[in-house]
């Protein structure tokens, strides 16, 4: 097959870089089609992690330099993972759930936070940005391929699938501190979209609780939102 | 004089779109060169406080959607403003310190979210992106207007400056973990960059810190980090 440069209607996305494409080796490896790889990838340390990988998994390996520029959206990189996408199906376990994420950064971010605080389970509410967008899987160092992820069309959707579910909703206004606040598993942990938040009727939802601040900034960014309450219920249970 | 296309040698930089601007115009009016505004500006939210702002200062306003096309790096954007560079001194108060920070999204990020925690004094130890291009204007929503910044040479020029202050080193590896430590002020929280983090002579300093983590993920994003130790020292004063 040609190879194209990404796009969200392509059923395959690529790992550009040495860190996504070995995560994706390590916890993917079926759904690699391919690893292209640079002439000047045997230079960079950890080349040696990628070739084990490939072989041990018999994935087929092509060197192309003219292919990688051809694919890759800016900086230059010296390996390509190819990969199917795949669809995997969220746990009965406490949930990370975000409604209408729109920036592929902050959506990696979140990612790579929930793993380093053992979240293993996303809800992502549509309208949404692409969870297999290159940008993404970078800003998640390839924490994408070690977690569960499912797009639902609406809140309500998402509920009936996880009824048992108690329903934590972030939002500035709300009363309750994160430090105050127990959380009881099951439980989803619901974040809004940047500038806006979660709109207010989401607050009947469930209980709503607020990250303290000076009230000199405006807001936080959504990824620093998420991954301060991924933090402290982690390390409350971690001391 | 004829405006150019940011780059770093440039004595002046821009604040692209609503809310950088504004922040820009309320915190340090007396640095604005000109405001410029796009034809469809006044269909935005805030216009009429970006208005307000340029009478009550007097500061010169353009309307050019050419020289605003010209000077924007990607997105389209209504409102521009330019400003001389400044060079603010630190408080002894508290600081922020980063070493060798390489992107300018994360520092951004981290500046709005001192402001949001109440820290205001950031030192950066070079070499370092440059704290005022426009990304990293953009990331802070502008923050970066009500904070004090300093460039050093070095760590030491930095604790020659400041020597009653006690350092806490953010590193991995570190014995205790951040609920655990008790930070004495004046202190500097120190962060390396990514994704080396902080080289292991800096141990020498002051005190290592490490923020818990599940050992899935390799490490946490360099602005996560920073924001969950300002959270977290922030939380514990206002219960």
């Amino acid at each position: 097959m040609k190879l194209k440069r990404y796009n969200k209607t392509l059923d395959y996305s690529y790992t550009f870089g040495m860190y996504p494409t070995i995560e994706l080796l390590r916890a993917k490896p079926d759904s690699v089609v391919k690893v292209i790889t640079h002439s000047k990838l045997s230079d960079e340390e950890g080349s040696g992690i990628i070739n084990a990988l490939v072989e041990k998994h018999g994935i087929p390996l092509e060197h192309s330099d003219r292919l990688i520029n051809r694919l890759s959206p800016k900086d230059i990189c010296y390996v390509v993972g190819v990969f199917r996408k795949y669809y995997p199906e969220l746990s009965k376990d406490n949930h990370v759930v975000l409604v209408n994420p729109a920036n592929s950064g902050n959506l990696g971010t979140i990612i790579r936070s929930m793993l380093a605080f053992d979240f293993s389970d996303l809800a992502v509410i549509r309208p949404a940005v692409d969870i297999f967008h290159p940008d993404a899987i970078r800003a998640s160092m390839g924490a994408i391929f070690s977690i569960n992820f499912r797009l639902f069309d609406d809140i309500e959707s998402y509920r009936e699938g996880f009824d048992a579910h108690n329903l934590y909703l972030f939002m500035t206004d709300a009363q309750a501190a994160l430090d105050e606040t127990s959380f009881s598993p099951p439980y989803s942990l619901v974040f809004g979209s940047e500038p806006s938040g979660l709109p207010s009727h989401f607050g009947r939802l469930g209980s709503t609780v607020r990250i303290a601040q000076s009230g000199r900034a405006d807001s936080l960014n959504l990824a620093i939102s998420a991954s301060i309450v991924l933090h402290s219920i982690y390390s409350r249970h971690n001391k």
